[in-house]
């Protein structure tokens, strides 16, 4: 199905040569300030055209709000949205369709439908994405002014060209240390970078270095007339706490749902990640510590390292939240190709044409959307939770192992006086056979 | 939610300190012969106390179908299971309750719902699993019953102990060419593991050498009281083609969410997966070619080399589903930890009792039967459409492009016509403008 | 949520002023022939003024298909669908935005949302209900083609003017027995009338002398400022036995949500309804008989009466299915009411302009198509289960009691072969407890 | 699908003969006080056997909480429940099992899934409606404490004995007036029936006059072999102001699909009900008035009359909720049937055994139920959005159309200051064009 969340939710529609590509958007908190120009800015950032190293096509996707506003403020129902398609017109046929493209959803789409579009891969096309990008963007909105939550994506890697994310070289460190660690400037993007930073590379690398060495392998697989994959990383900070649901609902699982959901991904990780199952237990856990709160007021409790990547028992912690999204390189590429007809015969494939030879910089906006629509569902299934539990009466019976102590009642600590209620705990321990769980 | 799945659905329930856990399983199709026996097997193999590198303990979690069949076959109505918890008992409450275990989710659970169960992440519990290998159990008897479906997962990788992924070790090969090739013993693995292999050996890592090694370093965990990760692949053999929906719900998307959901787990990837994104699109395509079918009577359009992980467009293609899993090192561990308490107080964290020291073994048929579900739930959702699609009248007059031959309709393409089909295609070829779709 | 149903969906968005109303329609089959135009006749009988007893204003609400289809067939992926508003402008405001407009949702918004549209109920706009329309506009063409299936709907009463539904008159018929038969005209009516005969009456209610009075009662109506509402039912022939899910999705139980979700309607009943309260058990079964199918070439297993309404057990049974849907007056009428003011002063408000004084015969094709969406839902539903089912290998072994004779297989049955496995049951009894199960 | 609800959901399982019935309840905010007597109150109420009018045997529906509660508290994690059943036996088949019962679901469930449960029907037995009163018994504890809201259903009428709903007797009144208006006894009990009042009478209808006919009817049926339906009126009390979704979960289209999931359920009125439909709007629309809230120290606005049913554009306005129910008498009755069989032959069924002749006063709990789960899930849903809402910053210019005045808020005005807000909107109107909106 064309929908994605659960209290937030995003339905699109839309082919390459059809009228239009749009979405509706359900589940908009009434009373937000909302224009096009606001869901415009991240389209902008998807388009095709906005450098040469991607598509040089000069299209422009311009997105206009159907419904769920007005005077320039959310109603609280649905939103519609559309952008209008330049082409569409299905194309007449030539030798080329009669192979499916290696790597493309032709033969998948025909294999599933009994039929195809006439561009092929029909929904699997990037065009799709554009309902989505327009969804997360209005979610971003809506998260940064009621948390100051802020989501940057990066590319990180193209093709073998990557930030040096670990501490050295794999060459000439203790292999039992040091390869454990991420490297300081890989950790300082993830504390620190901005859009506005990432947006002054081409190739939306913003480790300066790195993004010249990315766009000259860019430029060379297209001088080849090959395609190039890469890996996005993304940060979320701000993040509430709280967030993610038990079981199947992990934030972690609905993210990768959401990255996975994204054309030509093939991986993801969250935190350590696959770094994660080298780490010893003691070493990858993250360490409870008092930390200053955001304002810089009080204090909370935070993690001293994290591995953990901001989720624990998949649900958000406090702590930034950053995960990492490999993409293959894309299919379609001006190379002649060895390949079968959909009758079995073989034979040659040359497709002409313009091609993307790396979507990595695109892709940018897309995984920031995506986050975006993930976080923003989650804070609505939360809210209606701490919203219904503050209307109950406090308890003020219930043991410490619960954490819940005389004077404090749920609502309070669903409102953050974690740390003040858990003061007041009776500290007289009895004895208790702390064996593990049955698992 | 505790919900998974859409026209297959599972829902559970239970914590470690509880009655009982168990699921609900609705969609299962009526006819299907099922006793308890046949999801034991899993379960079994779940269970904790199976040898000593995992948890000693030895229950046995034995389940009891409630609801939705009679006299050993399956009615259509939602089947009800249950599995009996040994310790029903909240424990008394000791020092150590006053501590958020790190990398736990006793922090997140008191935030997220102001109250947490007396053993602390209650849902997060590794015991919840044991609903969803219930259900998966079933929907692999149901797969292997009407598509000759095979799941099999094993452990790759246990802390740094891996099996040799690549054609070569990283220090004496081609970087421009070897790395990129899985090694034989790899590829052998997901071509033809069997179950009973992988339950050879102690570790559940079916490459004996790999598995001696991997032995040795988790006993050696277990002696310093630490606890380590690894990685565990799957590959699903013979899926039926045209599994999958677009766009949200692409058949990988679905399969790292159900991954993801899995206590512990840190990343997924699909065929080329991390390493996908270094390899250039030229070799990257996997080219289509003409294959014997399964039953050797006939052929079938198949892929020569499958980096796409038997999904192309979020869609299977027919070829083996490959998928690797990581997970991150218990967080239970018994050393002592420095950590803060919930009050912000900094203090030693020591955890008493028997720890799993490396849960993978264990984890390897949660990892099929979340797998098992998946696929289920995809297979009910596209025969819902082929079945209906097929009540249609022949479309006799459409073009090339969408190849629908004169003589063959939607429902003979989606019954595995389209080889057939494709013969009678009308090549005379027009002229076309072969530029890409939008993006 | 602005979403409707599980495997066929339609998601939809638009109030009275924004730019355009629309929907997206998931799950439509591919490979079924659609254009505008077979869209467009359900949408224009809905449409305003159509004539002088509805609203006069002469509005044409002309569908755009934007996505999923091409060369006229659809694709199997979302159909998107806009129509235009004319009227795309927030109007200014006068003395009457100060007062919630009685019986309106101008109050219920406001204390939902914190704000509304200028036009007061947003969402609850009749106009809204265009998108669903158009969606079972699709789901009628789906479900003739496949399965010869009929809905018609028809306006059975307007204010105190009806159709003789009872066989006669209260005033002098037998208490006992002749007031619970169905009148022949009506009976007559739900078992042959068409949309033809309904469309040539202006009040859209096919007894000619009713629909007479009724016109005469309209315009009364109008004459007086004054609105009226009425009943309407709606008979689905031809519709495949097994459909509806236990327990929460009965069919009636999803009839009932889809037609209470049209605005203005108070009562839903099915079959003997309300009356079917008066009637005892031993006139109320339906006994079964053997029926000659609709080809008139079998026989079929039908029953001789039909209170049931099509439906028993929440599951179709392969009758005539007929339902009746209460409206009442439109809220909006030009007489001056005395009523409160948001901020509770009370006054007189004054809505001049012109009003449709009774939405009957424009809501037949809304009650038709939402009928639509919920067979057709149904449909997908049930052909995914039959579809898998059929995969299984044949059970031989079961007792009469499940009703699978030893040469017959559940897909068989699922096939319609009921009647002939039946005949093969070994019926040599055994004596049983016949009391009654569990309640 | 066996489940029910957004935000609260609810998962049964279980048929008539298996091992268990039982639910898993999705949703449950923690915090709240929970125990098996909270539940089992309703489950008492239901169960069959209470008096010698309902079924004579005396089994006992004993209800266990599995999870999802510690020390008597909710944990905000799924309750699982269990009821065993007495007779786990599938039992031995007779003469009666050729047949396919009259207006049962044995026929419907063959059909369905080509297999049915030995006892005929099997989720469409009402043994299934356990795990909804259980569910639904968790939501009123909710709303009770959070809201005050109070739930109370009674029968109405057995058969053609019924509450005097109507003014006066048909036969003497004003036929242009005074059959419209509801009767003294009627809205006396819609205002303030509690369940004391309603258990008192045998029959569950607390008009002791109608009762005592009531019980007549229903012992002459027994004494007949037969069996009456009837109608139950249910009100819901202090429901809070703003529930319901628009467009197709309008309050109303979701108790009516809880309502008609209920078994032999015929029909379902809100408010003014199908009587609606016979009544002009000038009369029928209630106006607004200023009413004292339900603590007596401030003012609301409510309105003067009543038709709506305490809903209007399908959300909730904060006045009674009131809707009937019509059930059909039970299918099995112990006299002599002519019926056929599966295989068309024709014959005369008998079924033995004790059978209940009325299940209204069973029915009670269960329309209560399953009402405060509906209540319950939009509860949860508009807390999400009001919650949320209140996050934004104030808007402070927009028009009085939106009503928002200078110095209130969204979220002041979902937090129920509508009408201070109002009283500060700038009265100096402007010219406006009132014509109505599109429909």
């Amino acid at each position: 199905m064309s929908s994605f969340g659960t209290a937030y939710r995003v339905h699109t529609y839309g082919e390459s040569h059809c009228k239009s590509v749009g979405a509706i958007i359900d589940g908009v908190p009434p009373g937000l300030t909302l224009t096009n120009e606001d869901i415009q800015v991240q389209l902008s950032r998807r388009r095709p055209g906005q450098s040469d190293i991607t598509t040089p096509r000069s299209e422009y996707d311009s997105v206009t709000i159907q419904s769920g506003t007005e005077h320039g403020v959310t109603l609280g129902t649905p939103i519609g949205l559309i952008v209008q398609n330049k082409d569409q017109r299905p194309h007449d046929y030539t030798e080329t369709d009669f192979f499916p493209r290696p790597s493309h959803a032709d033969f998948t789409y025909l294999a599933k439908y009994g039929l195809k579009a006439s561009s092929g891969g029909g929904r699997a096309s990037a065009r799709e994405t554009i309902g989505r990008v327009a969804a997360g963007a209005i979610a971003e909105k809506f998260l940064l002014e009621a948390y100051g939550v802020e989501i940057v994506a990066f590319v990180g890697q193209a093709g073998k060209v990557k930030i040096p994310f670990r501490k050295q070289d794999p060459a000439n460190l203790d292999p039992e240390e040091d390869d454990e660690v991420l490297s300081e400037e890989y950790v300082q993007l993830i504390n620190t970078v901005t859009r506005e930073q990432v947006d002054k590379e081409i190739t939306r690398c913003p480790h300066p270095e790195t993004s010249k060495r990315m766009e000259a392998a860019i430029r060379a697989a297209k001088a080849n007339n090959d395609s190039m994959g890469g890996t996005i990383t993304c940060v979320i900070r701000n993040c509430p706490v709280g967030l993610g649901e038990p079981c199947f609902d992990k934030l972690e699982a609905v993210l990768a749902h959401a990255m996975l959901s994204i054309p030509s991904t093939k991986g993801f990780e969250i935190g350590s990640g696959f770094r994660g199952a080298e780490i010893m237990g003691s070493k990858h856990n993250d360490p409870f510590v008092e930390k200053p709160t955001r304002d810089g007021k009080g204090t909370r409790l935070g993690t001293s390292t994290n591995w953990s990547g901001g989720i624990q028992g998949g649900i958000s912690n406090g702590e930034d939240i950053y995960f990492r999204v490999g993409f293959k390189p894309p299919a379609t590429i001006s190379q002649e190709q060895e390949t079968a007809r959909y009758d079995g015969s073989s034979g040659t494939l040359a497709t002409r044409g313009r091609h993307d030879p790396c979507v990595l910089p695109r892709a940018v906006p897309i995984v920031e959307t995506m986050a975006a629509i993930v976080i923003m569902d989650a804070v609505l299934q939360q809210n209606s939770r701490a919203a219904s539990a503050a209307l109950l009466a406090p308890l003020t019976h219930l043991p410490p192992t619960m954490v819940i102590p005389s004077s404090k009642t749920v609502s309070q600590i669903l409102a953050g006086d974690l740390k003040e209620a858990s003061k007041e705990v009776d500290l007289s321990v009895k004895p208790k056979d702390d064996g593990p769980a049955e698992q």
